[in-house]
């Protein structure tokens, strides 16, 4: 692509995370020196942005700042969030997205008024009431997308459906991998088991001959193992099983440290063997993988951690650019309307 | 205790798991040599019993064997299993248990199948309509008692709030603390998140004053930090947490393994801080917390993983001899009947 590409426009919530415009400015510096083709709107107070923006000329000149008056804080409930929130710097940044001023927006604010607020103002496509939260998550081979995170608790059958092609279509962008693998998340592997919604999804995308590679349940233990490129699950578990993973690798993460430097000798080893070690931090660090996808919406808004840095925040500029280069709204709108259309097929010839 | 301890006896499924008695008799005598007040019924075929029986001479010497013809096979149905299996090895080794003649039974069989033949012969305690898997999870901490991990799927809030009371009779069990801390695992720590019947098992909980340290709510990454003692979820999404931590572990140690054999200097550094890594290996052993246990039955059954070995075995049995000894039967009814006593006068308070 390089120079050459068409241009695309990123609106930024400079405001948002833990630390505003002194990670979103450098992050999207980051981005732009990957992607010469991008241009932003940057949300947020001007004296701030312009302050951090000033120290990155490249950026600056690629650069509108739209100076904002209300923050969205990460304490604030989603609802509050919403009923004061139209002159926000979040708000605005999707609202560029809707009007079409810029292919896709990225905030490291507080997820539920993120959440909120970019149903309000992009709308779910026809056919979802409930959009999910998707990210990649890394496995011992490329990195898989799981969905829903926790952006609603609980799902229907039709809505797990939903999920495995919103999800496939978002391996497809990231992954450049026409026919991706899906499986639904499950507590065995048997078609026994498993709650009914599971059961009933199960059913259907064995059935529905889908643009994807559906194979079935997957447990827990599996995900890290990379067997799939789409893990489905509801939202509440989604969200456990992430936050536990994060967790269980922090923890190995403090194994490990306490174990080469528990005895001097130890720790010479761990000095020598620094290059590998090196390595290892790498692939455990979470910034590569950060950045998740509000899925099911006409127009493509990312989440970032809100504790992330520069380089954190540039994967989630990734993250959203790689959707928007491969117009994933366009696949996911015939997608859904397929699987829909065969859903009430089945539906229909079974009277479920 | 030692020698002096009164005697136990332990009623074990000799043809359980992937290796039957070849794993099963010695991590009887691994739990024997630490144990010398255990004595042991062995069920299973006597053949393949005695002949690992008669390599472990101490462990004979305390040890019956009772001659069963039925084996449950890992692919069993439990409803198959059910029918057919009064006459196996698991069946016979839970009735042991009702008839008094052990303290515990203990299977690395079919968990689908123990867990209904557990339900069938020792029946569910007063008010307890479906039991729970409660095991032992590693933190950087000392373990923490997770509850359930899967043993039905979805939970009603008094039955969150019945877990609550399982699991902390567990951990004063295992741990020796008198007062456990306890929280309910959810998808975020404002009370305004989650599903409704954990946000009404908070409630519940904060208000009824029970024997342990209720904290509230914590999220997925919080368990291996140690947090609280015991930590409660429905089993799918316990289920899904708990696999999904063992998954990041085993792909975490992938990474290690890769890290220090990626160069030969790294493989140099890696053999001078072995000591070091022999001891991070021993804090990932999963057999150092294997043995889930049946929570909510009248009588101690404990799953030992059915791949594991007699190490792993042998710390199954030490779960169920810890709660043996500590009578933990008796100190749950009396908790469940207390707690039962101030759910219904909330609920009549409230008309919830």
């Amino acid at each position: 692509m390089g120079n050459m590409a068409s241009k695309r426009t990123i609106s930024l919530d400079a405001m948002g995370g833990d630390a505003g415009p002194s990670v979103v400015i450098p992050g999207a510096a980051l981005a732009l020196e990957r992607h010469p083709n991008l241009q932003f709107l940057l949300f947020g107070d001007e004296t701030r942005v312009k302050a951090v923006l000033d120290q990155h000329a490249d950026l600056a000149r690629v650069s509108r700042i739209v100076h904002t008056t209300t923050v969205v804080e990460m304490q604030d409930k989603p609802s509050q969030a919403v009923r004061r929130g139209k002159t926000s710097s979040m708000w605005r940044a999707l609202d560029a997205v809707k009007s079409g001023e810029a292919d896709f927006a990225v905030s490291a604010g507080n997820t539920g008024a993120l959440m909120a607020m970019a149903k309000l103002v992009l709308r779910t496509m026809p056919g979802i009431e409930r959009p999910a939260i998707a990210a990649q998550w890394p496995t011992v081979k490329r990195p898989s997308i799981v969905l829903d995170l926790g952006a609603n608790v609980g799902a229907t059958a039709r809505e797990l459906a939903d999920f495995a092609v919103l999800g496939a279509a978002m391996a497809r962008a990231i992954f450049h991998i026409e026919r991706p693998s899906v499986a639904l998340l499950n507590i065995g592997v048997e078609e026994i088991k498993g709650v009914e919604e599971v059961k009933q999804a199960n059913v259907w995308l064995k059935d529905a001959e889908l643009p994807f590679d559906y194979r079935g349940f997957v447990e827990g233990d599996q995900i890290g193992q990379g067997v799939v490129d789409v893990v489905v699950v509801e939202g509440f578990a989604g969200n456990i099983a992430l936050k536990t993973a994060e967790g269980t690798a922090k923890q190995v993460g403090t194994y490990i440290r306490e174990a080469l430097t528990s005895s001097p000798i130890a720790k010479i080893g761990a000095l020598i063997a620094r290059g590998g070690l090196l390595k290892l931090k790498d692939r455990m660090d979470p910034r590569r993988f950060n950045g998740g996808v509000f899925l099911g919406l006409n127009g493509i808004a990312v989440k970032s951690h809100g504790g992330t840095d520069a380089i954190g925040f540039a994967s989630a500029i990734q993250v959203g650019y790689d959707m928007a280069e491969n117009e994933i709204l366009r696949r996911i709108g015939a997608d859904l309307a397929a699987l829909h259309g065969k859903l009430d097929d089945l539906t229909a010839a079974t009277g479920a």
